[in-house]
């Protein structure tokens, strides 16, 4: 259920609204928008009726809600969410459009510093990298762990860039969240609940990729069980389906942006590096992308594709990077948007480097 | 085999090449390029050896071919085919994208010419429009029919716009083709190889949708069986898949459009009408299509899509439409191409109407 | 709508029913079971009340039917519809379970014949084999037409095995139905409704293939397009899906058995060859086809299934064949039905040619 | 690497092949079958020569095994698995096909220990029950956790029936393996990769489920994370899969039998009961599911169904359930086997309460 305030309701009817609320059992959410004021009541609402709460102090009115994804959703909350990074020197949400780079697996120091490096030259403004890799076999490369983190911070240092990575347990949010600025929940893990809690009880940005055969309505939920713990700092992330046709490693369904957009309130990212899986489509698709609507873009980038020691076939080179980088800001203008570019801070950051 | 003859090649070279293959029993499909000639060949090769071919005046080399669609594969032509239509009032493949659109089916004489004269205003070059039906149920209305394409071709006489309608049977093919400007093969019927072939022996240009769980090498392989009946004016086009996701009504699978861009020469149209099936995902879909690389779109238009009798759930209004034009020609410009307008010719054909 | 007789309703009050719903534009299917009758009202019904019915003589009640399949309907038909093969020598429908086999194609007066006899030997007791082959490619062996169907006549005036055969367009319904016992409309034409309503115009049996990716809904409104034109005598045929999944060429989904046996009167038959595509899959999923109630199983059979032209590697030898046979037997048992045998006269043919 | 050792190797030949083999940096694992002894090696084999083994004394020769899956490979071991469930009360991979049955959520003590009182009436000899529930949306019932561990610990305790519930989170596997006899892996968790290896490190059988979009590969390589940290307890189970189809809540992809017992020597559950998710469908896919192969059955059976916190659209009622038991007799013995049959140990377990 959905308590809407008035336009002029005070804090205290505010908190009248909640104390009442969780009087019957009920965990409460009070989201402030720019024109107004709602507070969500989620739990075990068989009990609470409508007309307790339409008749208080400073309500306008209540709603039931449909979705079950009530906080993820726009009927909830109709002003886009924008995602606040590394104190601002990112946000994901808003009139700009972010693309995050960068290699599959951090191989090496050496490796994800002049990949960052080469990213950030071109215009990326965030830098992507795996320290924990799922595999499908026990066998393959597992990733650096801790040191691969280590590394991440590294090239941030160098280049002033915020870095994403993979959290793939419970038990390593923690560390993970210590030195990555946004963690992945990776399309394998959409319906791990206990990490989707684990990541929703701590504060760092999350980022949240559609599994392999998720709906677009089980990625909500998925959301929702971010949300409903605390943490609002959620991006959707569109990275291919599984389906019959073997032209392209998945289906990159790209409907799912213009979709989510009309369904939730929450950034939508799109991966066209894992949604086709294939380098040569990479351009086309981003450019698609950024045309439908996507917040941000999350791009594979590697000095040498063909040695990555994974997902080389869907990496672009730095070149290839660039040179989509100038075409994704033509996009962008066509459709009233610009991509973002660095700071000033993290332009500063590379000068000292250099000096 | 694919005989590749050398730029200074004679036309009694190349008459020399087709006699000798077709002494060996195989038919001949000579391809003239801008820069080079080859000759596809095609049957039972399995008697053919290249080393006869090799050793002919004019001929460079020969090439066996994987793809079992050597006619529509990118190998045996490199440059893109550009398809007439109409005498050439419009022409699908070049730098220009060619917006076709009206309503899913010809409800009656007025609704037709209304939407025509509508879609034109709005900048659209083409005009579709349903004459014959195919209905999942049998008790469903099944199109006007002969009516319906005659409606069509008075629409064509008022605004100038060349007319897109399916043909559903053999039997038909005569007869629509008689008033249609190109013939559309459904995605019901793309594997419906006697339609293919009657499609394939005529030389009005056609469409050809991908069948809803086709996969792109079948689309491919059922374009080679209309090319080589002998009719090259062929395009693609991509209008959603079947997958598990509910959310939109098919997945309108874009990726399809780089991957054929890839493969093929032949042109590629996208239909996000059909491809998602919501009206409220076409602008966002339509603008995604042109920015990944379509050569044209094919969208539905109704006066009244509440009361439509077949897929107004899809259908845009006639000023949901002329927005939509307007920033697909910003999105158009941003790949530095432009949106097809009207010839001259088309431009008078109304003006004679309007006066 | 479907207007439900009294038990003792006569052909009078029968033939009123009728009269009166024709005078209201809509077609008639009176369907005359062992219990009772009713009368199925197709069209436009949307000025047709039900109360005009309610009070005709010997009418019990009218029922709007919700599926749009109303003349495949178990609702409509309570009985399971028994279909009459070559004059009764095979029934399909009823207690006994027939098994189908015989080469994917016709290659060879000898290899027909053989290989009829061989299935003849091991139970079989009718004879399937391909004249016209859809093929995916221009290229491959597209069957040997009229000749095909020559010879499968011959290998039935040999073994007096009823033959079954596909016939792919609608030009070609007469002379196929000359020569065969059932007509088969394969996957790919599921929905080619010329074909559909051809067939459903004469009087044959037809065995209707699921398409690859057609639901079990789409399914039965194909089958209404076969029945609706007349022609009753359908069976419907499950012969895999199209999914994710390659280990299997196609996912056989035997589900579609019970849905389809609570959902239709109409007999439903098991291709476990086409379904899995693996020869090794075939024994377990025959035996898991008939535990699971199909009516007749349809099975790919070939003395050399590594030199078949067509589908060898989804063909079983003859011993094999054999050997599977024996264990239907017990499946069968165990469900209270048994494999259908050879009638006295087929098994006279048998011992004429032998003398 | 497979290192195949002659039959009459000794066991100082074993240690030798393994002491080299860990001397290389390579794990082993030996696997001794009835009929030989081999030594799996396994992690980066790079630098491993077969030509090292094939000299060394009591080696018959060596193996390169393609498939990923090495230790899960019917290759590396011909005989069928059989594991040992409660001490030995419940084995599952030999001749006797196992019936585990009981509700979908441990509801209350009354409700498990009725239902599981009933199910071993109609004779089922294991108990399943989740008391962690894995749930689409946060807000729905997440089962009774440690409380529901108990209830099922002490309905096993009156009917001697060893219990198989559902682990969901790395954390809670010493808690679920001290109560239960056999822990589930979910669907949902299937590449839940840190899980997989929790429940590897300890013995207690694990029945791993196929994710809802798995393929039989992925299924296979999941198997391995478990077997490879050492325990080699683990059933595979098929629970439907994700596909277009909509008539059934899955597709039940019974398949996966005959392709998982080609490929694998561990026991195939199957779990018609979630495969298909609709209960009217459950008793002739459970008899298909023992045609086809399956070593086990697991069955949802409530006493009231529609009053089930969960999935009561696929529950049976016991009585339905003790009719389905009397059809898989006769179907197992249709292929040589039988519904394996309380031991005597359990039948006193219930005559101790009953007295």
């Amino acid at each position: 259920m959905i308590v809407v305030m008035k336009p002029g309701a005070t804090a205290a009817d505010i908190g009248a609204v909640i104390r009442k609320a969780e009087s019957m059992g009920v965990k409460t959410h009070p989201i402030y928008g720019d024109n107004r004021t709602v507070v969500a009541l989620v739990g075990d609402l068989t009990r609470v009726t409508r007309e307790v709460f339409d008749q208080m102090d400073g309500v306008l009115h209540t709603l039931r809600i449909q979705e079950p994804y009530k906080l993820s959703s726009r009927t909830t909350r109709p002003d886009n969410t924008i995602v606040d990074i590394a104190e601002g020197k990112v946000r994901i949400g808003g009139n700009e459009v972010v693309v995050m780079a960068g290699p599959c697996s951090v191989e090496s120091r050496e490796q994800i510093i002049e990949i960052a490096q080469a990213v950030k030259e071109a215009g990326a403004t965030m830098l992507r990298g795996g320290a924990f890799k799922p595999r499908t076999s026990p066998y393959d490369f597992q990733g650096l762990g801790l040191k691969g983190l280590e590394y991440l911070a590294e090239a941030r240092e160098v280049t002033g860039l915020p870095v994403i990575t993979e959290v793939m347990r419970e038990e390593q949010v923690p560390m993970v969240a210590e030195y990555a600025d946004v963690l992945q929940i990776g399309a394998r893990n959409m319906q791990n609940y206990g990490l989707l809690q684990a990541v929703g009880r701590q504060q760092k940005p999350v980022m949240l990729k559609r599994g392999i055969s998720g709906t677009i309505r089980e990625l909500l939920m998925c959301a929702e069980y971010i949300v409903s713990n605390g943490n609002y700092n959620v991006m959707l992330c569109e990275r291919g389906i599984r389906t019959y046709e073997t032209a392209t490693r998945n289906t990159f369904d790209l409907n799912a942006v213009p979709v989510l957009k009309e369904s939730s309130h929450l950034p939508i990212v799109a991966d066209p590096s894992h949604g086709t899986g294939l380098r040569e489509l990479v351009p086309a698709m981003s450019r698609a992308a950024v045309a439908a609507g996507a917040d941000a873009l999350i791009l594979e980038v590697h000095s040498d594709p063909d040695a990555a020691v994974s997902d080389g076939r869907q990496s672009l080179t730095p070149e290839d990077f660039a040179t989509l980088m100038q075409s994704l800001r033509r996009i962008a203008a066509a459709v009233d948007r610009k991509i973002a570019a660095p700071t000033k801070e993290q332009e500063q950051a590379s000068q000292l480097v250099a000096a």
